[in-house]
């Protein structure tokens, strides 16, 4: 392990995409290309091969002693949000190059091949679709989702990815077969503020969070707030401050399953200080990792609704309800994870990743570990974003262990896992 | 009184600035300038001497039988808001018009001369700046106020006056003189519920509530919707539902002062479903004729502000306050105005008025009296706006018999009144 190292490479990526307010690693740009021409060159300089795939990841591969061999696959994106942050998704690519120097340096072979894998358009900031690269890698990506899809200055997806070079016809090419790989593994920050208040340095997720998301329009009436007498109005605005305080009470009780409830948008018409608002859109965000835990949230707020529906006067209408299912995570991976925290003397703990990741995509095809390192504050999305280096390194060396062990048992005990 | 000439004079200035969203006859454009002119003929037609102002109020003139007396002047607006109705001020220079075609017929002189105002620029819709023709003429205007106006399109107040033949810099030249008025009249719809609800014809203003105008901002902390627990949150929207919720509660109480207060804007930031929003604009309005009673409930919301910086962790700035103080109407004439009610048969209430008119001006340097008649529904700034013709026509009546009492007795009373 070698933090100067890691601290070092950490730098160089993030030259590409710096901004005085934060990184713009957006996907299928310049940054992003250059990010990866650099992750291809570094690999190489390690001895790998490298090839972009057709929907513009970048996986670069040591081989094992045994080439029929599935690979043990790490990795995580290189992409970041607008005024993002310098850890986010990279952290997860580096950990993969710093193991395969380490491997290098110690003179170690394993028998299954290993790939580092950079996925591209992680984040939804562009093109308001999230993990394109690990869905496509997959093959859980529906042609028709993706050809509308346009960033804010109207470029399309089809002409982002015709720019470097990629066409959309031929992303279903990313598609690897099962065989190719037999696990993967992925490090990355919390995003959270768990594992610092909990004194841990490493977080075993055991499950993804899937959000039950809600559209709604509140119609009151819009009056005049001089001449309307308060029993006579019907406030949207009202509505949608109860219904608010209603959806953040539902989830406080279900914090044993570390379930979370937001409204982040209330769009209030017509908006005038001197009008009482008539009409109010709310998008509310309910997610856990247990699917009972986030309809007993969603009963609430439905039941709700009805009640101000009935004391409030407004109409309440659900323009489009969304529900993904929770990812759980291979329980196999996850006991092998804790053991070998306890052997290593890491502090660490078990918990369920609130955000989405790569590794929601590759856990449905492949068995996957997701391992978090600590974020300052909790900060993510953010041009302060942090991580210490030597949660980091403990991070790696975690991963190293855990990809040795799959990388080299292989030969024996391939049959088994 | 004749309603079907009643009728044609609304429907004929109705044309001016008709579309199928409601009426837009807004301040300082063609069609207003257009209505402004049909008024023009039609005084004319009926003997009057007609002028326009430097603000461009129109004013037209019935002579006395004493010319050294002052007039009695009646009026409202005819401007209206974007998609407004045809009743919102309108009603009340017709009005003017129908009283003195009605004095012609039955060949009444006054001893005072009689004035009927149409005045310009009450609805701030275009400038976000009311009841600007009455300002100037009362000279309750600093030219400071005014000079960075601009409209939705850019255009200054100084362009708009000078594309009408009006200069910036002579409006002060609209103010006259105190001896020049004896007393206002305001005929106008009542622009809430509380007439019909209260089976009346008339309301009798005792009071103009004035706002109280509170801007704030919450400032809390933008997070992850699904990696940051409940308890950790510092949810600005959250906040600022609460503190509605508290607006509303603390004007509940104040209803026998007829205190109501809003919560007409909400701007939610980052305003993206999968982050806690870190920051809300709430603007307030709360309006009294009771200074005391607004008071109470600014108290109320403030207490409430200092409990929400403790337990939801958030910062609250107030960016700007303004309060404009409540005009109690003049009470010789309201005492007038109900026995003429009572003589007539009228069924009549006193009410205060939630919303500002240009009589809250002129007020401040006349005798003013306001009288409303009912608005269906308690619609007004709406398309859907409507009063009855003969609840008009009663309206009309009234103020006939007011004018008529301060213009015929001055002869002998002047000293007194």
């Amino acid at each position: 392990m070698n933090n100067e190292r890691i601290g070092k490479l950490l730098d160089e990526f993030n030259t590409f995409g710096y901004t005085e307010n934060g990184m713009h690693r957006i996907t299928y740009t310049k940054e992003e290309k250059l990010a990866k021409e650099f992750f291809k060159k570094k690999s190489e300089e390690l001895g790998m091969d490298v090839r972009f795939d057709s929907v513009g990841n970048v996986i670069a591969r040591r081989e094992g002693i045994d080439h029929s061999l599935p690979a043990i696959a790490v990795g995580s994106h290189i992409d970041t949000v607008y005024n993002g942050g310098k850890y986010d998704g990279l952290i997860g690519v580096i950990a993969g190059l710093e193991i395969i120097e380490m491997l290098e340096e110690e003179g170690i072979q394993t028998f299954h091949p290993i790939e580092v894998i950079a996925f591209t358009c992680e984040e939804s900031s562009r093109f308001n679709f999230s993990t394109l690269g690990s869905k496509a890698m997959t093959g859980d990506l529906k042609q028709s989702d993706i050809t509308q899809l346009k960033d804010r200055d109207n470029i399309s997806l089809q002409e982002a990815l015709k720019r470097q070079n990629l066409e959309l016809e031929n992303i279903h090419l990313a598609k690897r077969e099962e065989k190719e790989i037999k696990a993967f593994f992925e490090l990355h920050i919390e995003q959270g503020n768990r594992l610092i208040e909990n004194n841990k340095t490493v977080g075993i997720v055991d499950g993804i969070a899937a959000p039950l998301r809600v559209s709604l329009t509140i119609e009151g009436k819009s009056a005049h707030s001089g001449t309307t007498s308060m029993e006579k109005r019907q406030d949207a605005l009202l509505a949608a401050a109860e219904l608010a305080l209603e959806v953040e009470k539902a989830a406080v009780v279900e914090r044993k399953q570390s379930t979370v409830a937001t409204v982040g948008v209330m769009d209030v018409l017509p908006g005038a200080i001197n009008i009482v608002p008539g009409l109010v859109n709310l998008k509310i965000d309910i997610r856990s990792t247990d699917v009972n835990s986030r309809n007993r949230v969603w009963k609430k707020v439905s039941d709700k609704v009805e009640q101000l529906e009935k004391h409030r006067n407004v109409k309440v209408v659900i323009e489009w309800k969304s529900e993904e299912v929770p990812v759980m995570m291979d329980k196999t991976i996850v006991h092998s994870l804790s053991e070998l925290c306890e052997n290593m003397n890491i502090e660490y703990m078990t918990m369920p990743s609130g955000a989405g990741h790569d590794s929601m995509n590759m856990s449905k095809r492949w068995p996957t570990g997701l391992i978090f390192i600590p974020s300052l504050d909790g900060l993510s999305h953010h041009p302060e974003e942090f991580t210490k280096l030597e949660d980091i390194s403990t991070g790696i060396k975690l991963l190293k262990e855990v990809v040795l062990s799959y990388a080299m048992q292989c030969s024996k005990k391939e049959k088994k896992l």
